[in-house]
């Protein structure tokens, strides 16, 4: 196994640009479990902390080097082992990433549902953040997708949780367990993912609202009736604008203010046919002032619109991104506290995201701040933010995680017995605190 | 709070008659979350073991009392507290049964989807298995229908675990790690329960085969199109005939030996017609003999058949029922290894189940064997059926659970590193072995 000890100044860092780089003592690329067992095994005999890394497109700083840990880097552990079509089941490496899984699976008929953001991230990442994405609203999240997978634990040795079966009934859950911790628990290495058969129909519509209430309304017919779109995005003003300039292109005009993109998907024309009518019909008595059919180039522009909105923001200069949810009922109203303390701040702010699953990421944008100002900024903007999102019954982190960025904020969310849940099993798994420490909580 | 020191004999008894009354110091009928946290924290400070029953309709012996714990009867936990229209949530106490629910949601647009075969089970018990039933195929087991809840920990604190939103990536996934821990690992007392729209057209169909191995490929074919029954269940001669004789009356008539009972939803007509004609289209190409939609009185009389099966079998005599998992492909084969091991052991065998899952139900069925010639058949058959299950990679249990009848045959299917996991997991959240002790593993 390849282990350098000089660890590359990338690996130091994290998506999150402004992060100082971190501290390592070496790096090591393994490029099988037993590998990664077997590095793990020599931590624990010297008392390292490890810290695993996938292709760093984390928005938590939930892999940021600390303390001269030891990192194990996945990015050589990126190989598809083989499609199981007797299971419908993807077998892959940890580190491969979502467009790798994409490719293989361009010609088949099936996919792998999650659809998160980055599409250079690897699927081992997503598990460790249990990462959602656009489609989660049908097919669920990156939890509901990965059937199991091995484990390296604290301790070196390696288990097998899940499995192909359907159902399971065999003990506790473990398989939930790792999915979601930040790589605090044990260390994802191979993975079998679930696939869905291609729906043989696929189209978008757009409807457009008076104003941002009147989504909520339409969102929330939408979520109740019996009609599944796979994607039901938000777009107004503050996201589609960063979008638009960075791509340089207009968004195909619809009337509004505020704007609700879907994607729904059949098997026949006629079911697809249904649901395009059922759905407009919802947004109409919600009070939709247009809604079509998009065409299918004027979908693929309006997705682009939709998909570069975060890139955009990016390229605006510093930013920070929150991802909180709420239930469905009171997203559009998450919507407005995130611009009333934008203006309370006097800081820009973008909104976009997953209207179906009540998921919205909030941006705050740096303009002429200073680095102090910028940093309170972002300070009051939370302090203020995140106990709004606890009193709705929201949560701090829809599916991004928790990592370092918002550990300090949990307590709003989770009480003291509740967080005595998580440390006690953290210690019961890893008594030594080798894996990841000091992420997500205390 | 209502506390008996005197135990009636029907706590002492589970589901499985065969088990000799167990041994308990009392029983309290708690009605409150509160109530259940005092009487914990009681028998926390005097050290006493505390056993949880629902509604005593478990398989397993989950819930058999021993060594004269204290008991809770979750029976007085039995209101509907609100129905939230808003999150689509149903909020129960945990003591609540499947009929309750139904009969409280028929007059509603929706329903609570999971569909085990026993509708008197109350849902916490439910919870503490992970039931499947008839529509997991769809809609996912209890698991997957469950938003969050209250639950009871060791010490006597209450954790509130999931919640209201679609998306979490908050922290570990507690919610997951309670359910199915069969009452090990803390008490579900109140629970908010995601409902369904209820789709708009339903209807259900037969598909006959020459053989039991005819029906594999036909349940390979649907399971792995974009076709998505809510029910795909095996119909066959040893489960048929014990329905019969119970109903007295007999199946409707259906070319071939073994049956694929299906049902489809959808929200619209075409939509329906199109799922209906793809399914039998699979099925003839996989060379089903007969296929046809049914009536609604033809599929009430056979849906009768298929939900008397295990009535049937009760009712012949003394039996044992195993609830094992494969993946789809490998089920018939499951089916006919259970079948070989009756010829193998000159025992009676009752087969039905779940053939979209890869779910069989497998009962032996007592005849004239003498006690000692029971227990060693049972014993016989078990230690050859689950070593084969385990080498299929299938699970011991689909949706029963482990319990007391299924603990020893564990190993068969996780290793010790894994067992271990197991039980620092328990002994993280129940250092002083408190809650359900020796139920699943040792």
């Amino acid at each position: 196994m390849e282990i350098e000890k000089t660890v590359a100044d990338k690996y130091l860092k994290t998506y999150m640009a402004e992060d100082e780089p971190g501290s390592a003592a070496l790096i090591a690329f393994p490029t099988s479990t037993e590998e990664v067992a077997e590095f793990v095994k020599k931590a624990d005999a010297e008392n390292k902390t490890v810290i695993t890394i996938g292709r760093q497109t984390g928005l938590t700083s939930a892999t940021y080097p600390q303390n001269d840990a030891w990192l194990i880097s996945m990015e050589k552990m990126d190989k598809i082992l083989s499609l199981d079509e007797q299971t419908l089941t993807l077998n892959v490496q940890a580190g491969v990433t979502l467009f790798q899984i994409r490719d293989f699976l361009a010609e088949t008929p099936y996919f792998y549902a999650p659809d998160p953001g980055n599409k250079n991230a690897s699927v081992g990442g997503n598990a460790s953040t249990n990462a959602g994405g656009m489609r989660a609203i049908k097919y669920g999240v990156t939890r509901d997708n990965i059937r199991g997978y091995d484990v390296v634990l604290a301790s070196g040795e390696t288990i097998h949780v899940g499995s192909l079966n359907k159902k399971d009934a065999t003990a506790y859950d473990l398989k939930d367990l790792f999915i979601g911790a930040e790589g605090t628990l044990g260390i994802i290495t191979e993975m079998q993912l679930k696939l869905t058969a291609k729906p043989a129909y696929e189209k978008s519509l757009i409807m457009g609202f008076e104003s941002l209430d009147g989504v909520s309304n339409a969102i929330f017919e939408v979520v109740k009736s019996p009609v599944q779109p796979i994607a039901l995005e938000l777009l107004e003003e503050s996201g589609i604008h960063y979008s638009e300039k960075f791509i340089n292109k207009k968004m195909p005009e619809v009337k509004g203010e505020a704007f609700l993109l879907a994607t729904v998907a059949d098997n026949a024309a006629d079911g697809l046919a249904f649901q395009l009518q059922a759905i407009q019909a919802l947004g109409k008595k919600a009070g939709a002032i247009e809604t079509r059919e998009l065409s299918e180039t004027e979908a693929k522009e309006m997705w682009e619109i939709r998909d570069n909105i975060l890139n955009g923001i990016v390229n605006n200069g510093d930013w920070k991104m929150y991802d909180p949810v709420v239930p469905n009922h009171l997203f559009t109203d998450l919507v407005q506290e995130g611009k009333r303390l934008g203006a309370k701040y006097n800081v820009q702010t973008g909104f976009f995201g997953h209207a179906g699953d009540g998921n919205i990421h909030i941006c705050v944008l740096r303009e002429d701040q200073t680095d102090e100002e910028w940093e309170k900024l972002k300070e009051d903007y939370e302090n203020d933010l995140f106990p709004y999102v606890a009193k709705q019954g929201g949560l701090l982190s829809a599916e991004h995680g928790v990592g370092l960025e918002k550990k300090e904020y949990l307590p709003y969310f989770k009480d003291e017995a509740y967080l005595n849940v998580l440390r006690s099993i953290k210690k019961a798994l890893d008594p030594k605190g080798l894996l990841n420490p000091g992420k997500m909580f205390d």
